[in-house]
């Protein structure tokens, strides 16, 4: 018979039901519950049944976690990850709200207590905070202290960090639990009666294509690089970009803006920031990602082999990534990275370095495609492709959209490549049409000057193109293939490309495929091609190509303090770009 | 126009058709194929579109790889896969066949080759061989030549052979592609044209639940068990299993043959064999399964930790399997590894060493649950639970299974536990019915002998024994959650505890679960209970719970030569059993 919900009275009845004895039972139900934004809409939840189990997709359950990469400290800056305790109540937004909840008794039976703990292996990649009645965080749990006893009241609010990114070595799913312990005897350990366990994923690095709307753009001044600084500036300003300009005692004269860094950034539901994921190429650019972008709200993240020499190809001109793809019916809303090694067959090719690879991998959520880019001098993939928006085409993408007919996204931009036997036949009409006196680099001083009779009538670097095309044509089955491509989605660009002694190649005249997108505002590296009336054809080619795509060409001059040195305007620039809309927890994997 | 298949020939006219000029142009097709057995049947097919890529399941496809860790040399013997060389044409039976195939003139046009390559993360993982004219099996591809060139011909005939198991930084897929090379001319690289790619997963350690039919028992020999040796050597022979004894000069005293090894086996559509995973543990007998169990078909594999001590939770009583299981849909039909492990709210306890976890988890296929073993002094699972088989169950189950009704195969088989209340409440119903004075280790001394009223009277034991449970019950609530079991799935077994003077349990009689299971036949160790009408009551109780199951039990005296040490039946055998009909990548992962 219940008394009532803590007590239980139980009578004893002989035979003759005559009473023998009675016994009261006095029960206490104790409910406890660790919650978390299990549901992922920004709120922390009552007991989500799914909480202590991850799953992808919009109907997808389990709490994100953010590495607190970035720093809420301006000066002796540093990783907010780094630091064992918080400098700043900002700081609490780049974490994970959780809430230890109870009901029952106003307080534990004697001897019961509730304990917080994570494992030996996920210590290192979180901590636990909590604010005690004076409005400071202490430290509940880290790789020190794997279990702590945590006060019981009826609502505690707690704050999870992440430390680590997905890598090689973590998956990204993390635990934490919550035990209530029942004592036997002070002889003995408390025993755990009750475990209640939640789970999160820290949110990767994503990537951001060329078909996302830039934030902002960022350049080197040199003491030489007057036009091509004037032509960038001059792009931003007319889309109202935002500039930013890394200076000569900053940068030291290295203008590889492209090599040195990479955006990307992190999302969860209740916050997203930019992450620049520094290269271990570190040339004199090397602090500037650290001293100039690591802030509040921008988050810093590097990965720097150990026992290992850094090459060409660790540059992030070698790292890009794809607009949103689908192939042979699997979706890539995130694009696919893409990466430059040594070709399969060669035993001694240069690579970008594993611990690059294995990051960029565990990601996940960009699986990463690797071209071949070893048979480049400098070795990265934007010489040779890159990506552009057709905003042309993007009603004709949504009408089929609505039609449901599609089935590949790739038609809302083109992939643009360099393809050789396309400047050899335009030279050659040049040439039908009686301009083949026509020079290339005209202007630019008689050293530099060569017309196109010359360069068709050089045999040797026509097989040196020849050699290179094949280079290409693999590339472009492997784009064809990962990306789910058609040749229609292709656009060929003029290029020609010289052999140096290694028989590695260089552009031969500036690579116009390595240009900067900025929305419908093309910036091409000024080719100084032959001209015809006045025009340069190469030009012309361009134009005529990227205007039929609905896009502006603005050709800049980087002839002597870019492409001499081996780069171009991609190269020596970068560019910061709004998030995807879709959010990474909703793919289907 | 064309010719021949070969030939194809132009005609050039004008436009009043004169013919102006005609050219014939020389087609070489050339196929090439690297094939291997994708579809899973044991045979290589011709050009399977799916061989590039391994999925799961019935429909799957991707071809299989043995880690070939058995040794065809009886003398100076290693792993096959320590050696570079074949020293057996045997071997190749452990290796997966791979076949070249190739169409077209009958030899490659001037400058081109045929290669195969690996990367350089797979080219530790895997060889190939191929056998040339003089059937001698040179080696083609490992970790110094990640690519070779191969001969073209009509087929060559090609062996992978698996050097690694999967573990934390493998995942078990390998890659081999073979590459047409094309020259461009004497002064330049040459370039792949096209490349065929195939992929392996190297088939996963899997272990063998009690529920499978016994093949080889294992025992030692020692001065001291002889009355243990004759009831082992009874049980075996009663049903004609193999009995192999560890005798003195080998084992050393080092009786613990469960302890020292765990037996599995490795699957593929050509070959399995059986694979002894050999413990950190090292005790006299750490020589038996190298020495004694590793040769032709009978393969080895270890993990041992770098810098990090073992303990007695790295003993392989600590590392059992469950038959298969349903757990909330989700289906186990290999069943589910079950290890022991410290309290997750304990900062200082005993844990199996990581490199043993990690590469359980690896294996993939019987995703292993982890226990709470560290409250016991030795500290291994098999001193609470074991499974045995319920064949009187196993006709209802077909019937069920035919009514399409069943979601848990948990039914043919029972989780026997230990249970510390029902041996209190056996002891209590003796001492009621005035059996009060009866003795345990009733003739084994009077040091021994102990009443049912001297045990029912210690408060110490009793509180003891209170601790125990609370640790048994948190075990036996993650076995139900983490195998689907219902209440009625487990049966639970009268066994005592009491502490050492680290509060950590030992039996106090000898521990009934801690039993070899040999098919519908238990060895039990003789718990040497209390005697009621000349009968220990412990024995009828357990020969009563598990006759219910259609089991037999044979009792077998080990209280000198194993209880007093620590350990019973089960941690003095060990059993070799068939592998499972379900093949593993039939599973749905």
């Amino acid at each position: 018979m219940v008394e009532s919900d803590s007590k239980l009275s139980v009578t004893y009845y002989g035979d003759n039901t005559e009473v023998l004895g009675k016994a009261v039972l006095h029960l206490t139900a104790i409910e406890v519950s660790l919650d978390v934004d299990a549901d992922r809409d920004g709120v922390v939840e009552k007991n989500n049944p799914h909480k202590g189990a991850w799953t992808w997709g919009p109907e997808g359950h389990g709490a994100i976690l953010l590495v607190n990469c970035d720093s809420e400290q301006f000066y002796h800056k540093t990783p907010d990850s780094d630091r064992k305790h918080i400098t700043a109540v900002s700081d609490l937004n780049d974490m994970s709200p959780m809430v230890l909840r109870t009901k029952g008794p106003a307080q534990l039976p004697p001897g019961y207590k509730l304990t917080l703990h994570i494992s030996r292996g996920d210590a290192e990649k979180v901590r636990v905070f909590f604010p005690d009645f004076v409005k400071r965080y202490p430290l509940v749990l880290d790789d020190q202290v794997l279990s702590q006893e945590v006060p019981y009241q009826e609502e505690t609010k707690l704050y999870v960090e992440g430390l680590r990114f997905p890598d090689k070595d973590f998956d990204g799913l993390l635990k934490i639990h919550l035990s209530l312990l029942e004592p036997i005897s002070e002889d003995f350990p408390e025993t755990p009666i009750y475990t209640d366990t939640v789970v999160f994923r820290v949110a990767p690095w994503i990537m951001t294509p060329n078909t996302l709307e830039p934030v902002e753009v960022f350049v080197c001044s040199t003491k030489d690089n007057y036009p091509f600084l004037k032509g960038i500036t001059g792009l931003a300003k007319k889309n109202n970009y935002k500039l930013k300009v890394c200076y000569e005692y900053k940068n030291r004269g290295d203008r590889w803006m492209q090599d040195e860094l990479e955006f990307g950034y992190i999302d969860s539901p209740h916050q997203h920031f930019p992450v620049v994921l520094d290269s271990p190429r570190d040339g004199d650019l090397k602090d500037f990602p650290y001293d100039e972008l690591l802030g509040k709200d921008f988050g810093y993240v590097t990965r720097v082999p150990e026992d290992e020499e850094v090459n060409s190809l660790d540059s992030f001109g070698n790292l890009e990534v794809s607009p949103p793809v689908t192939v042979n019916g699997k979706h890539y809303p995130l694009g696919r990275i893409i990466i430059g090694v040594a070709f399969p067959t060669s035993a001694h090719g240069r690579n970008m370095t594993k611990v690059v690879q294995d990051f960029l991998w565990a990601q996940k959520v960009q699986e990463p495609v690797a071209l071949f880019s070893d048979w480049l001098y400098v070795g990265h993939v934007d010489e040779f492709m890159t990506f552009v928006p057709a905003p042309g085409q993007r009603r004709l993408e949504m009408l089929k959209h609505f039609l449901n007919e599609i089935d590949n996204l790739s038609l809302i931009y083109h992939l643009l490549h360099t393809y050789l036997s396309v400047c050899y036949k335009l030279f050659k009409g040049l040439q039908n049409d009686g301009h083949g006196k026509a020079k290339i680099f005209d202007g630019l001083g008689p050293d530099e000057e060569i017309s196109v009779d010359e360069i068709l009538d050089n045999e040797r670097l026509k097989s040196e193109n020849d050699y290179v095309q094949n280079c290409i044509d693999w590339n472009r089955d492997v784009l064809k293939r990962e990306l789910g491509l058609d040749d229609d989605d292709i656009i060929d660009l003029p290029i020609l490309f010289k052999l140096m002694e290694d028989n590695r190649a260089v552009a031969y005249y500036p690579d116009m495929v390595n240009m900067i997108v900025l929305g419908k505002e093309l910036g091409i590296p000024k080719p100084f091609g032959p001209k015809v009336d006045g025009r340069c054809a190469l030009e012309a080619e361009m134009t005529s190509l990227m205007e039929a795509l609905g896009l502006n060409c603005t050709y800049i001059d980087n002839f002597a303090s870019y492409h001499k040195l081996l780069g171009e305007v991609h190269c020596g620039s970068n560019v910061r770009r709004k998030p995807f809309e879709l959010r990474w927890w909703n793919l289907e994997m």
